[in-house]
C-alpha cells in the first residue's frame, strides 16, 4: 500500500462563521478515506513558514463546526505573488515569493491544497493552481456576493444577527418615537442589508444596487407618521451610496465641502434624516459583530457540505475548481469562471419585489 | 370605481413558524393594491359561524412577522366536506357543510381565498376550487414534506430549535460519558431529523426513509467509544422504524409481545442501546418546542415571499394554484398537482451523502 | 360599594427591558383587588393632553413582560416643572405646568400614580408628591446605577446582551490576532462594563471608577501576547477615562488640541492602542442595542415583583417612596432617601476582586 | 524558595452550566499567586486510578467559562467510602476505599482539594476533611435547593431555558387553544417551576411546597376561558404532587390501581386536566435540556466569583468550608452547617406573593 494522500488546507481573508464547519467536514471525510490533513496557519505564512503546520486529526476538530472563528487563523501577511517588504531604507516595497510557497508545499509531500477564502484568497489560489499546485477552492464570504454559488456560508448568519438586532432595535424605536438607522456589512452589494431589512421589519432599506434620494427616505418615514406609526427603522447596506452621489467617504473629507461622511454612509444618513424631517434620530454600526460567533443550522450545514465535497473532487481528481452550491447540488465549477465576478442584488428579483409589494422604500 | 377586491385568508392544520408572516404579507400587499384582507377564524370555522370574521387593516398585522403562531388560530371543527357531528343518540355522524362554507363565502362578498395549510388542509382548499372559490394555496408544514416546493417556511426554525437542543446536549452527554436519544418531528419524512443532526453534530441519525438495525447503532457507538470519545448523540425521526419492522406504537402494545414502544421510537431506540452497549443512556422527546415561538430570518424572509406572492398571483387571476419555491423564484403550480405527495429525503441526495461522508451513521 | 381606586401609571426616560413587566403586574395585581388602571402616555404629557390616557385591562398586557419597549411610551416633552417652550421672538423659555398636571389627575378621578423611571424621572415625582399627588416610584434604568436598590431590572438584559457580543467577537478576535475594543454603556458608572466583561472573558475592563492609564492597558495586552494569546479584547464603559484627563468629549474638540475624541472613548482607546502595540485593533459602539428587545428572565421577574409591589403600597396606602429591592424582600424607600445619589461599583467588593484575581486589568 | 502549593480540583454528581467557569477561576487566581492547580478526572475516580489527572494551565481553561458541561468529567464511579463492587458469586458489595483516596492524595503531594459538588458531593468532600485532607467545596447544582448560599450557578441557566421553552409555547398554545403542560426539574423543591412560571407566563405553577388540588387547577383553567383566553399554560415541578397524595411515580405502578403516573407528574397533569376540562391538553418533559449548554452572563460571574473566592480561603487556610454567595459578598460557610440541609420555596417570599398577585393558581 502506498503514502496516504496528503491535503493541505488553510483559510483567507475575513472571518466567516462556518469555517471550521468546512475545516471539521474535511478531516471527518479525509479520514474515512485514509487521507491525512494538515492545517496551514494564517493563510499562506504557513507555507512561508513552515513551523506553522498542524496535523489534524478527527479529534483535534470533533464539534468545531458549532464554533466561529477559524482554528487556523486567517492572518496572512499578505499576497505570496505581491508581497510586502520594509527594506533597508524603510520604505515598503513588493516582492513574488511564490516559488518558495510551491517548494515548501512540494517539500513537505503535499498532494492538493483546500483553499477557504473569499474573492481575492480564491484569485491567489488560481494563481498557484496555474504554477502546478493541485487547488480546490471553497467560496466563503457573509456578504454572499461571490459569483457561481448560489449562496455562501456567513451569510445566513450575518443576516441573522442583523434580524436580531433591528427586532431589538424596534422595542426601543417604538418607546421614544425615534428613526433608527442601521449600518450593516455588504461590501458594494446589498445581500444583507436587503435580506436582513425584510425579515427585521424595516422601512426603508438602502443598498448599493439602488442608488437613493435622501428626500424620498425622508417622505417615506413622514408618511408612515401619517398612518400613525410614530417611529422607523432605516437599514444602509455600507456600500449604499444617494443618487447624487456627493457623499465623500469616511477620511476623505476637504474643509469647506458641506456633506462630509465622517462615520460612514449610516451617520450620514441619520444626520440628514434628522435634518429635514426634526425626528430623533440614531445610528448604529453593527460591524464585526455580523462576523462572529456560532453559525446558524443553515451555514453549518453549507458549510459541511462544501468541505464533505472538496474531499470528493479530491477523490475524483477535479482540481482547480471551486465547489458551488448549484441547488440541490453542490458542483465544481472552474475558478477562472468565478473569480473576479461581483454578484449583485437583481433589481427585479422576487425579494426586492416582495419588499416593495408589501411597503418598503428603497428610497428611489 | 368598483369596489375593492375583497380577499379572505385563512390557517389550518399545526401550528408552523412564519404563519404570521404570510397574513403580514398578505395584508401589506394587498392594502398597497387597495384590496381588502379578511382574516377567517380557526380554518373554515370562520366561515360556518361568520361571526368569527376579521378585517386586516395593516396597523393590525405590523410586525407580526416576528411573532410565532398564528393570530388567526387554526382550532377549526374539523373539515367542512365532513365534519363530525355528534347525534341524538351519542354517536359520531360525518355530514358535509361544504355548501354553507361556499354560501358565507359568496354572502360576504369575497372574491378569493388565500389558504395557508398543510397536505390537508390544500387538499380541501382545492375541494372548495372545484366547487367555485377561487383559492390561492400557501404550503406550510415545519416538516419540509410537501411536493413541489423546494423548502417550506418553518422547517429551518424547527431545525434550529433542534440544534440548539442538540448543542445544549452534547455537553451533558460529554461530561456524563452517556449516550443522549433525541426525539425529532417528521411525520414520516426524515428532513427534521436529518439536517438538525447533521448541524448538531449527531454520530447517529434514524430517519423513516433508511430503516435502520439496532444492533448496527450499536456498534457505531461503541466504535467511538474505542477513538476516544465515551458519548453520543442519536437523533430519531418520530417516524423512523428498525428494519425487522417489529416495533409496536405507543398504545398498542399487548401482553406477551417482547418489544413493545410504551414512550415512542426514541424511547425505544434509548432502552436498547442502554440494554445492549450497557451505557448511560437517555432519551428526550423535543415535541412542540420545535414548532413554537420566533421564525428565524429564513422562515421569515420565505413566509413574505410566499404571501406577497399569493397576492400578485391574485392581481394576475391565477386561481387553483399553490405558491412554491422554485429558486430563485415563487411559482404557481397547480393544486392538483400537489396534494396526496409526500416529499421523502433523497437517498443518493447530497445532504445524506455529506453525512455519510463524515462518518454519521443511519444504522443501516 | 364605592367606587373602585383608580391607578394612573406612567414611564419616563430612556427605554428599559423590563418597563412592560412592571407593567403588565400592575395591572393585573390591581385586578384581582377590583382597582382600576390607566395608562398616561409618554410620560407626563398624558396629563397635560388628556386625550393620551388608556384604560388597561388584564387582556391589554398579557404576556408583554416578555416583550421589549413600553406600551405607554416615552417620549415627554420635558419636565412639567421646567417645560421648554418656543416664544414669539423664537427663543426657547421655559415654564412650570405642573398645575396643569396636578389639575388634570384630580380632574380624571385618579387617586395615585405609579411612576417607572430613573433618576430624573423619579424626581419629578416626588416633586408631585410634594404637590400632594399620592406617588409610588418604580426605579429603572439598565445602568444599574441608582441608589437603595441593590439591582435594577434592563441591567441583566444589557449586561446579557454586552456579553453575548463579546462571545461573538471572540472568535473573530482570535483569527484575526486583533484588539477589540467594546464601548458599552452605563453613563458615570461601571457596572455593565465589569459585569459584561468578567462573564465575556474581557482582557482589560475600564470603568469611571477606575481611571486608567494607556500604557498600563497596552503593557498588560502586550503581556498576554507573551503568553501565546495574540490577540486581546477590551471593554470600556462609555463614562471611563485616562488617569490624564486629557480627553475631550465627542464634539467639543477644538483644533489644535492633539488627543481630541472623535468617536466616544472605545474609538480614543483603540487608536491608542493601535498606534502604541502596532497591533491591527477595531473598536464598535453597542449603542442602543442594550437597551431594546425581550427581557432575560431575571430581568422579567424583578420587574414583575417591583410591580406586584407597588400596588401593595398603594393597598397599605404607603406613598411617596418608591419600591427596591432589599433581598429577599422589595421594601418601600422614602423618595427623598433616593433622588440624586449615584450608585458606583465598590473598588473593594467582591466582583472587582474575582477580576483582579484572575488576571483582568483595569489599566490602574 | 519553597515549592509551589498543589490544589487538587473536582466536579461531581449532575452537570450544572458553570462548573467549568468555576475551574477557569480557580485556575487563573491560583496562577496569580503561583499556585499549581491538576483536575482530578470524574469524581473522586481520578484519585483511585492516578492517571487521571491532568495539569491545568491558564491556557488550557482560557474561555471555557462560556462552556457548558465540565472538562473533568463527572462520571465517579460512586462514593469512595461506599463503593459498589461486584464480588465473584456476581453480587454487589460495597467497600469503603477513601484510604486509598487519601493515600493518593498525599502521594501525589496535593495541599488541598477543591470539591464542587451538590449535597452528595459535598458530604463526601466533609467526610474527606475529617479524615486530614484540607478540603473546600464549592455548592452546584441548577436545582438551588442547597442551603447557606442564596443562590447557586446553573439556576439562573435553567430558569432561562425554561423559560424560552414556555415563550415558545404560548404561541403554539395559543394558535391550538391548548393547554400545555410542562414538566421541568427541581427535585424536591419548586424553584425552577416557581420562577420559569412567573417569567414565561404561566396560568398555573405546581410546586412540591404546595400540594395541589388537580379540581382546582381545573376551574382555574376554566376560569380564564371565561375571561376569554382559550388556552392555559401549566408548569409542574418533578417534585409536586397531589394534595390527595394518591400518585405513584413512574414504574411503581401495581395492577388495580386507578391513578398510575407513568410518565411522571406532567404526564398525570396533562391527563386529568384532558378529562377533566374536555381540553385539547398536550405535556412537555424538558429533562437534560435544562442542564446543557452555555451558561447565563448571571451563572458565568457567580461560578467566576466561587472559584476565585476559593483560591483566596486556599490563601487563607481556611478549610472544611464551602464558598457561599450571602449578598453582596462570597463567604466561607462549615461544610458540617450545610451538609444535609435541603433549601425549599419560601411559602410566604416575595416571589410566592407575586404570582399569587397576578393570578398565577398554584392549585390550592
Amino acid at each position: 500500500m502506498g503514502k496516504p494522500l496528503k491535503i493541505a488546507i488553510n483559510t483567507g481573508g475575513g472571518d466567516a462563521p462556518g469555517l471550521n464547519a468546512v475545516i471539521e467536514a474535511v478531516v471527518r471525510s479525509a479520514y474515512n478515506r485514509q487521507y491525512e490533513v494538515y492545517g496551514i496557519r494564517n493563510g499562506y505564512s504557513g507555507l512561508l513558514d513552515t513551523d506553522e503546520i498542524i496535523h489534524l486529526a478527527p479529534e483535534k476538530v470533533r464539534h468545531i463546526a458549532s464554533q466561529g472563528g477559524t482554528i487556523l487563523g486567517t492572518t496572512n501577511k499578505g499576497n505570496p505573488f505581491h508581497m510586502p517588504f520594509t527594506n533597508m531604507a524603510g520604505e515598503v516595497e513588493y516582492r513574488d515569493v511564490s516559488n518558495r510557497v510551491v517548494e515548501n508545499f512540494r517539500r513537505l509531500g503535499f498532494d492538493c491544497l483546500i483553499a477557504i477564502g473569499g474573492d481575492g484568497s480564491l484569485k491567489i489560489a488560481h494563481d498557484f493552481h496555474k504554477k502546478g499546485i493541485p487547488v480546490i477552492g471553497v467560496p466563503k464570504t457573509i456578504d454572499n456576493d461571490l459569483a457561481a454559488t448560489e449562496i455562501t456560508f456567513g451569510f445566513d448568519t450575518a443576516v441573522s444577527i442583523a434580524t436580531e438586532a433591528l427586532d431589538r432595535l424596534h422595542s426601543t424605536a417604538k418607546s421614544h418615537e425615534r428613526v433608527m438607522v442601521v449600518e450593516v456589512m455588504g461590501r458594494t452589494a446589498g445581500w444583507i442589508a436587503l435580506n436582513s431589512g425584510l425579515s427585521g421589519a424595516a422601512d426603508v432599506i438602502l443598498i448599493p444596487e439602488i442608488p437613493f434620494e435622501i428626500e424620498k427616505v425622508c417622505n417615506h418615514i413622514m408618511g408612515g407618521e401619517l398612518h400613525g406609526q410614530h417611529y422607523a427603522i432605516v437599514v444602509v447596506a455600507e456600500g449604499a451610496a444617494p443618487i447624487a452621489g456627493n457623499v465623500i467617504h469616511k477620511g476623505e473629507g476637504e474643509a469647506g465641502r458641506q456633506e462630509v461622511v465622517l462615520g460612514g454612509i449610516g451617520e450620514y444618513v441619520a444626520r440628514e434624516i434628522s435634518k429635514r424631517t426634526g425626528k430623533d434620530t440614531r445610528s448604529l454600526v453593527l460591524g464585526h459583530l455580523q462576523r462572529g460567533g456560532s453559525p446558524t443550522t443553515f451555514d453549518r450545514r453549507l458549510a459541511l457540505r462544501f468541505g464533505a465535497s472538496a474531499v470528493r473532487m479530491i477523490g475524483a481528481k477535479k482540481f482547480g475548481v471551486m465547489v458551488a452550491l448549484v441547488s440541490p447540488d453542490v458542483k465544481a465549477i472552474p475558478l477562472e469562471k468565478v473569480i473576479g465576478q461581483v454578484k449583485h442584488v437583481p433589481l427585479h428579483g422576487d425579494t426586492i419585489q416582495t419588499a416593495r409589494d408589501i411597503g418598503i422604500s428603497f428610497g428611489d
